[in-house]
């Protein structure tokens, strides 16, 4: 079963919600200007947005569920997130995103500039209608902690050296943290008492550490006919993740880092030499230790929802932990 | 006298207060990155960002006079204005402003895409502060409708048929909507009736289309010496401005335009070709007639402000608006 088949099993109990959600989004990301709609429209028809979404309903549920105040929430924060892909895809110079072109591809850097700051603004109003002054506080904090992760990760990129704690640091504030803020937004608007709203950024936040684990793992172990790139593509992009972080602690260090580091350094990428890191990474212990990584903060996760009793809907948030753990891409 | 001598001395009443909203904005534009810093700490050096405060500051002091949150809207549009200059040089692929490098010519455009978007981020989380719903709202629409403002000068650019209609709804959104949500935002904040709100904002917005028809103007009439950049410049970035648009009007049209059309179309630029089309314009009605609209939008703003009794600081908004008329770059 592929990815946006499972989600849409685990979130059958909401789907009259989420359809909602998806109304609200394609009202609000169109406008007067044809080149715009033409753009929203291309990017809304990107998969696996509902993640997002979902955890801040279900959050808002464990709690008292308020759905006019969460529907606006969650179209928000999946606004901010696909902001900040459009602006991602910029710098990474991406051709495709899961196997679509990107819009910069299509309509150019300018055009793309330009889109994800308007879809900023879009979600500024979005918030600015909520009218709860936590919510204006956490999305801010949320969207200057994401561009914080992502000057990081563009600092470090193409370093051998990178550390288990700065790798951990620049996930937690690139994705992890976007997505503790739909369960603690969520929370936040269902009245929830201070210790729930922490328990479900909690939640949120080692959910989100795993979820970025797993896709480091899945770079390195699943290929082209999955992802739609091949293997080793973050390595091909100067990105040091966790696997190979780990794979190098393994090896006797000195000789494999400057291996590593002399094909970063390359400008001319030698398939056979990335191709050789890939095998490598994936059939020593990179891969395994980063999967006892993930299981670790899935395990953080749950520990944090089980302080809510028992429910369908804390069912569903212990699925998704599951999912996120054992998903193909 | 140059304009931030000129400037300084309209606003020496106000000056504790400016040296306030620095001090603000220095503090709120810094990060624990220091790659952040360092491209702050650029972008702070720029002139002329004392306008936006003041027309925030002065707006509000003629009313009921909060400095508090003032203080931090005026940094909070400073902000904002300062992420659109960021974002724009790339998309213009300016390597100067005023004189000075731009952020994508010293770090490139990545750091500067992020830098933009970090400080829309900043400036969320300084209206949040605010506490205001009206406020939340002013914020968010004025930074969609730069976008929108901002796009459609790039789907116009390079065309000579470029109607006045169109010429003064691009200017509207991408330039004088800002100056207006300053005017329009320090008169919210002070407990304003409506209809001040009103006037305030009228007076923003005419101030605001009058400082860009100047500009444009000067594009024209200003040389190298003045603005650190020669004369015809829009034209060069295939920037079809008000100018061109009444020259164009004015002579017997189908040749000329099919003369600038060629001339923007091409690729290399001609530098005899786009000299002699300035000179036609300078020489011509264009800048003329240019000039008698900025004096009507001036006229309005003044009008707008009229409805306020006479004071020291009505006083200095209305020698803005000369100011605005009558300024070299």
């Amino acid at each position: 079963m592929n990815t946006t088949a499972t989600l849409s099993r685990i979130f059958a109990g909401i789907q009259p919600e989420l359809d909602q959600v998806d109304a609200l989004f394609q009202e609000r990301a169109t406008s007067g200007l044809a080149i715009l709609n033409s753009a929203s429209m291309h990017a809304l028809a990107s998969p696996g947005k509902r993640l997002r979404t979902a955890l801040t309903l279900l959050a808002g549920k464990l709690n008292h569920y308020d759905f006019g105040k969460l529907l606006q929430l969650s179209v928000a924060f999946e606004m901010v997130h696909l902001a900040t892909l459009i602006h991602d895809d910029i710098i990474d110079e991406a051709a495709t995103r899961r196997g679509n072109p990107t819009v910069n591809a299509l309509w150019g850097d300018k055009i793309a500039i330009l889109l994800g700051d308007y879809y900023l603004a879009k979600t500024s109003g979005l918030i600015a209608e909520i009218e709860n002054p936590r919510i204006d506080h956490l999305f801010a904090d949320t969207v200057a902690t994401v561009c914080e992760g992502t000057i990081m990760e563009m600092m470090t990129s193409g370093r051998a050296d990178l550390t288990v704690e700065t790798y951990f640091e620049k996930i937690k504030n690139k994705t992890a943290c976007l997505i503790a803020a739909c369960s603690k937004g969520g929370a936040i608007l269902s009245d929830a008492t201070d210790e729930q709203v922490e328990f479900l950024h909690s939640y949120g936040l080692n959910l989100g550490i795993a979820f970025q684990i797993i896709d480091d793992i899945l770079d390195y172990t699943e290929d082209q006919s999955t992802i739609g790139k091949p293997a080793g593509n973050d390595l091909r992009q100067g990105m040091v993740t966790l696997p190979l972080i780990f794979a190098l602690q393994e090896a006797s260090q000195n000789g494999h880092q400057q291996q590593v580091q002399a094909l970063l350094n390359s400008d001319e990428h030698n398939e056979k030499d990335i191709l050789e890191v890939v095998d490598w990474v994936t059939h020593g212990y990179g891969v395994d230790l980063s999967l006892q990584e993930a299981h670790n903060y899935a395990n953080k996760a749950r520990e944090a929802l089980y302080h809510f009793p028992a429910s369908s809907d804390r069912d569903v948030l212990d699925e998704l932990i599951d999912f996120v753990i054992s998903r193909r891409r």
